[in-house]
């Protein structure tokens, strides 16, 4: 997608570690106006697929589960990272280890809320290992939900996430791929096919 | 609002101790159409006031916040309750007692992201004691920014947060004012002017 390729150039930062920041417009202050292409996309991917939910984990992928939600119609679901006490029991679980965050954790989701009727879009902003992905995957298996499509908007090509849940079966869409990141702040683009 | 006290007769549930929950609507399970409602009545309210940025904290504000923000055409910047290893060192902090997740935690906006020439619009889901709300207010005065108003779905109103707020200056608009709560599950609204 070449408006989330020319934010990335213009507006992310690299540190090393391949980290990429994008944290101007996409998780910490949010440009709206991109959420909305970005929304409107994966809603052009999809829009014929029966989608009843979309299921993504707090929090920056809130944002993009809205605006994708939006074009669709569906309810969006998050997968809590921090048990609330207000949450109650009747929960799936995934336990999940976070590079970002340097610590594990329980992604959870009410059973009220996913189930085997629905037909589920995960989105999320970013996919390096995948560890929040699979997490969301293993929450639809328990649920017996149909996973329909995967949604990211920058996966990093050069970790096995990505991969990793295209070989298990599922329609992957990256609207950005990142083949290469250098100290040097040079990134280096998957061409779009 | 009408809509929005619908939606809690209907599908919020009350548990002892004053808990309302709302996660088949709001802050778990999102109804997008309901968020677009949420939006332009915040935008209604506060469109002539030049707002620049809507600040909220995650998770659950930031569904909420994208909606306003969208409306405004201006960007969301969102509060973070854990510190990312990659969020860096400039950053505004304060520090939050959390009744909701029996905790306290630090709320953080990189300080890029907000300034003194900026005028904000804060939005949560909720306001109870308001020690989330009052850490965004403590965070922008240390950004020197100035808060044009502060926007909530539910008010608890037999709770002290929403009136602190007003005492110390603040426009506070909320869409909905909860005087009573029974365990028995009935609700008392405070009419609307």
């Amino acid at each position: 997608m070449k408006i989330l390729k020319e934010k990335i150039l213009e507006e992310g930062r690299i540190y090393p570690g391949s980290i990429l920041k994008v944290d101007r417009f996409l998780n910490h202050q949010i440009d709206v106006g991109l959420l909305k292409v970005i929304g409107e996309a994966f809603y052009e991917k999809y829009k014929d697929k029966k989608i009843t939910k979309v299921l993504t984990i707090e929090a920056s992928g809130i944002a993009i589960a809205c605006a994708v939600a939006a074009y669709f119609g569906v309810p969006v679901v998050f997968a809590k990272k921090n048990k609330s006490l207000n949450l109650g029991d009747d929960v799936y679980v995934s336990r999940v280890s976070s590079y970002t965050y340097g610590r594990e954790y329980d992604a959870t989701v009410s059973c009220e809320y996913l189930g085997k009727d629905d037909r589920v879009l995960i989105v999320d902003d970013f996919i390096a290992i995948g560890n929040a992905m699979k997490g969301l995957v293993e929450i639809c298996d328990q649920a017996g939900a149909e996973i329909v499509g995967i949604g990211i908007c920058i996966e990093k090509g050069f970790q096995q996430g990505g991969d990793d849940l295209r070989k298990m079966g599922y329609d992957v869409t990256s609207l950005v791929i990142i083949d290469e990141m250098g100290d040097d702040g040079t990134i280096k683009f998957r061409d779009e096919e």
